[in-house]
C-alpha cells in the first residue's frame, strides 16, 4: 500500500467521505488511489476559493469535516481567502495540500513556495508528512483536530514521495475531545448579573445559535428581565418559525454603537465583545459601552447547552415559548427593495431551505422580514473576506442532502468565486443564486461617502461594476446554469417558485 | 496632508503611475487620495489574482513598476498565486495592501489577518507603516525595492490609520541601484570552458533574452563551436524573424534529460541549472548531466550585456548574422493541432505582438514553427500557478501601450481567472484570447497515465471539465467582450485577423 492509499483508507475510516478537489500534477497519486479505494465523493471546483469555500459550506450544514485537494503552496494560496471564512465560522476541514517531493524541495523549481507558511494563518494545526509510513498517522491527527470543538481547519502537506512511495499504513480514527464544560463559576457569575441587573445583554454566537440554545437563553432572559442578541457574522443560525426572533448586533459601527448603548452588562455565550468590522476616524474600536460589565459564560468551543440550562436552572427560569412572529408574509411586488425581497424569500423557501447570504449591504434588513419565514439555517460570511456565497451555497447543498439553498449574492462579491456556479450545475445541486445586480460596490461607495465627500472620476472607476454591464445570464449559462433576469419582485418571486421546484441549480439576476 | 495623499505624490514622483487595484473599507482614503492627486491611471480588476497578474504583465512589458492596491489579509491572499509568478518572472511591482488601523487590530476584527506573514512569501521587501508621516517614506523605499536590478516585488502594508492621519510627507524618490556587473574571474572562467570544450551550453535566462543578449551569446557559440538555449520558463523573451531560434529546455523530464544529455558544460547566463517543475519516481529531480560543469557567468539579477560583450572578447567572437529561419508560413487549415495553430499565428500575427503564453500541454510545440513570425514578444508562465494567462494579457496590453496581444490560453487555466475579460473590456483593450478548449485538465491525463493507469470513473470526475461544457463565447459576453467558436484552424485564422482589424478586445474558443 502506497501512502495516498493509506490517507484515503485513513480518511474514510474516520468518516470523511467528500473531497473537494481541484489537483494537479503532484497529487497524481492521491487522485489514483481515490479512484482505487472506493467510498470518497470527489467533487471538483474550478478554482481553489470555490474548493475551499465549498468545504466551509459543507461542515456547516454536516457537522463533519470533507477533505480538500490542493495544488502545492499557490493551489493554497489560492483557497487561502475561503478559509480564512472557515477559520472566522469555526468550520472543521481537513485541508490537504499536495506538495513537492521532499527531496525535490531543496531545488527550489518554479511552482515550489512556502506552503507551511501560508497554511499557518488559517489553520490552528498545520503538518508536512515526512514518509509514506507517516500519512496514515498523520491524516488521522489532521481529522482530529479538525473536528475538535466547535470545528478546525487542518492543514496536512502530503510531497508527492510520501504519496507514492510504499510502506503506508492506515491508522485508526482518533477519539475526539468533548466539548468543554463550563466553568461552575462562571455559571454563577452569570446568573448574579442577570438577576441583579435588567440591562444585561445575552450575546449568542457559534454553537449557541441553535433552536435549543435560543430557548434556554430566552428562558433565562424572560426570568431575569433582561435580552438576548446574536453576534454581527455566523457561521450558521437556526431561523424562521419555531425560533427565537433574533437581531444580530447591526455591521454600521453607529448603529451597533445604538443598538448596544442600553446594556450595561454583556454575558458572552460562545461570543466575543463586540468590535467594529473596521476602524473609523474618531470612532471607537469597541461598540458596546466601555462601562459594561463582560462576562463570560462560554468561550467558543465549550458546550453552550449544558452552560445555559445550569444557568437556567441558577437563575430559576422555565421553558416560556417564543414571541410568535406573525403571518407568513405575502410575497411582494414592484421595484426591488430589500425589505421587499426579504418578504419575498419568506413568503415562497420552502421548510427547512438553507440561505446562504452574501448580500452584503443590500441584505442588511433580510432578517427583520423572515422571522416568520418556514424553519431555515441561515449561513453569512463570517470572516469578511468576499467570493464567499456561492462556493458555500454548493458546499452547504452537498452538506444539507436534498434541502433547497438559496442564495443571496451581491454582483460583486459573486464574480470573485461564479467558478462554483459549474460545480452546482455538474453535481445538479439545488442551488437557487439571487444576484442583486447593482452593478457596483455599493458597501464601498458608502464608505467612500464616509470619508466626507463624492466619489470623482477616478474613485468610480474603482467602485463601480458597469462598463460594461456584466450579463449574469450568460455568465451562468457558460457554465450550464439555467438563468433568467428580472427587475421586479413579483418577477424575482415566480422565478423562485420556479427554481424551487426543479433539481437543479438555477440563477436570478435581479436588477436592483 | 494625510498619509494616502503622500502616498500617491510619493508613487508619482517615483514615476509609478499606473495602479491596479480592488480596494475595499480600509482602502477607502487611498481611493480619495487618487481622486484628488490626478496623474495616476487606475485599473479596477474583479478579483486579486487579475488584478497582481496584471501588475506582472505590466512591468514586463513596461519594465517600470504598476502599483496594486489590495484589501487586507485575505484581498492579498487572493492575489498570492500570480504575485508567485511574478516573483518567478523577476517582475517589480509595489505591492500595496491596505489593512486594519493600528489600534484596530488587536481587536482581532473577522477580517484581520496574517497580512505579512501571507506577503512573506512572494516578496523581497515587506513592510507595514506604522504612522502617517512614514508612509511616503517607506512608499519610496518601497519603489526603489521593487525596481532593484532584475526587477522584485515589493509588499508594503498601509493600516487606515497611516492613511487617513495627516502628516504624510511627500518622499523624493531613491535611488536605483545599477546591476552588478560579473565578476572578472567568472568571465574568464567562461571563456576558458568555451574555448576548451566543444560540448558547452549557454543557458540564457531572464534579462538574458533581449535580441541584444542573444546575439551576443550566438556570436560567443559560434566562435567556440558551441550552443545556446533558453530556461524552460520565461518571463519574457524576444522573439521573431531577426532573433536567434532559441530552443527551451522542454517540460517533460524525459525529453529535457535527452536534451541536456550532450552537454558536458553549462554556461548559466542569468540562468540556473535545470531542474524538473516536479519529481517523479526513479527520475532524477537535475536535468542535466550530473557530470556537467556548472559555470556561472552571470547570476540573475546582473547585467547580461556587459558580461556577454567581455566575453565575446576573451574568446575573440564577431558579431555573426542569426540563422535565416526560411520563408513566413502560410495558415493552416483543418482540424486544430499545436503545429498548425502556431503556424496560423506566424502567418497573421501583426509586427510588434506580444503573446502571452498559458497554453500549457498544447503549447509545447508553438516555438519551432514560430521562429519566421515577425518581431514579437513572448510571456509564459514562469511559477507554474496556473491562472496566470488572461491578467497577464490584459496587464501587458497597458505596459505595451498600442501593440496587440495574443493571449493563447488553456480552457482549465483560463477559468481560475476569467474575470480579467472584464477589465479587457472596460479598458478597450487590444487583447485577442484563443481559448484552447479541450474540456480538460489535459496535462493531468498525460501525467496520471504517467502514474500507470487508465483513470477511472473518479479520477476522471477530477481530470474533465465536460459535463457540462464550458461556453466561453456566452462567458466572455456576459463580460462584456465579443466572441466567437470555431472548430477549425482556418476558422480560427479568419477570427484572428477580424480581432487584429479590432482596437478592443476579441475572444476566440478554438475546439481542440
Amino acid at each position: 500500500m502506497n501512502g495516498a492509499e493509506s490517507l484515503v483508507h485513513t480518511l474514510l475510516g474516520a468518516g470523511v467521505d467528500v473531497c473537494f478537489a481541484n489537483p494537479g500534477t503532484s497529487e497524481m497519486h492521491f487522485v489514483a488511489a481515490l479512484d482505487r479505494v472506493p467510498g470518497m465523493r470527489c467533487v471538483l471546483g474550478l478554482q481553489e476559493n470555490v474548493v475551499t469555500g465549498m468545504a466551509d459550506g459543507y461542515w456547516r450544514m454536516a457537522r463533519k469535516p470533507a477533505a480538500t485537494l490542493l495544488h502545492c503552496g499557490p493551489g493554497l494560496a489560492n483557497g487561502l481567502a475561503n478559509l480564512h471564512n472557515a477559520r472566522r465560522a469555526r468550520s472543521g476541514i481537513v485541508n490537504c495540500v499536495g506538495d513537492q517531493a521532499t527531496y525535490h524541495r531543496p531545488h527550489d523549481a518554479p511552482l515550489t513556495a512556502d506552503t507551511e507558511g501560508w497554511a499557518r494563518g488559517v489553520s490552528v494545526w498545520v503538518r508536512t508528512s515526512q514518509r509514506a509510513a507517516e500519512v496514515g498517522r498523520d491524516a488521522a491527527v489532521a481529522v482530529q483536530a479538525a473536528m475538535t470543538s466547535p470545528g478546525q481547519v487542518a492543514t496536512l502537506i502530503l510531497p508527492s514521495d510520501t504519496c507514492w512511495d510504499e510502506g503506508g499504513e492506515v491508522a485508526a480514527p482518533l477519539p475526539v475531545p468533548a466539548a468543554p464544560q463550563a466553568d461552575p463559576l462562571a455559571i454563577r457569575n452569570a446568573a448574579r448579573v442577570l438577576r441583579e441587573r435588567k440591562d444585561v445583554l445575552i450575546l449568542l454566537g457559534g454553537l449557541a445559535l441553535t433552536q435549543e440554545a435560543q430557548a434556554l437563553a430566552w428562558s433565562v432572559a424572560q426570568a431575569t428581565g433582561n435580552a438576548v442578541m446574536a453576534e454581527g457574522s455566523n457561521g450558521r443560525m437556526e431561523r424562521g418559525r419555531g425560533r427565537l426572533a433574533l437581531e444580530r448586533v447591526p455591521y454600521p459601527a453607529d448603529q451597533a454603537i445604538e443598538a448596544l448603548k442600553p446594556y450595561g452588562a454583556i454575558v458572552l455565550v460562545n461570543s466575543r465583545p463586540p468590535v467594529g468590522f473596521f476602524a473609523y476616524p474618531g470612532k471607537p474600536s469597541r461598540h458596546h459601552r466601555l462601562d459594561a460589565e463582560t462576562c463570560l459564560l462560554t468561550r467558543y468551543e465549550a458546550d453552550p447547552i449544558q452552560a445555559l440550562r445550569a444557568l437556567a436552572e441558577e437563575v430559576g427560569a422555565k421553558p416560556v415559548a417564543f414571541r410568535d412572529p406573525g403571518p407568513r408574509p405575502d410575497p411582494a411586488r414592484g421595484a426591488p427593495t430589500p425589505e421587499g425581497l426579504a418578504r419575498t424569500m419568506a413568503a415562497l423557501m420552502p421548510e427547512d431551505a438553507v440561505v446562504a447570504d452574501e448580500s452584503v449591504s443590500f441584505g442588511r434588513g433580510f432578517f427583520k422580514e423572515t422571522y416568520a419565514a418556514p424553519p431555515h439555517d441561515w449561513l453569512q460570511i463570517t470572516g469578511g473576506a468576499i467570493g464567499c456565497g456561492i462556493p458555500l451555497a454548493t458546499g452547504a447543498a452537498i452538506g444539507a442532502k436534498g434541502r433547497r439553498v438559496v442564495n443571496l449574492q451581491a454582483d460583486g462579491s459573486g464574480m470573485y468565486t461564479l467558478q462554483g456556479l459549474w460545480t452546482q450545475a455538474r453535481e445538479k445541486l439545488p442551488v437557487t443564486t439571487v444576484v442583486l445586480s447593482n452593478r457596483k460596490y455599493a458597501i464601498l461607495l458608502g464608505e467612500y461617502r464616509g470619508v466626507g465627500a463624492n466619489p470623482g472620476r477616478t474613485a468610480m472607476d474603482m467602485l463601480d461594476l458597469g462598463n460594461p454591464d456584466l450579463n449574469w445570464v450568460k455568465l451562468a449559462e457558460g457554465m450550464g446554469v439555467e438563468a433568467a433576469k428580472t427587475s421586479t419582485l413579483e418577477g424575482c418571486g415566480d422565478l423562485m417558485k420556479q427554481s424551487f421546484a426543479k433539481d437543479g441549480p438555477f440563477l436570478i439576476e435581479l436588477e436592483i
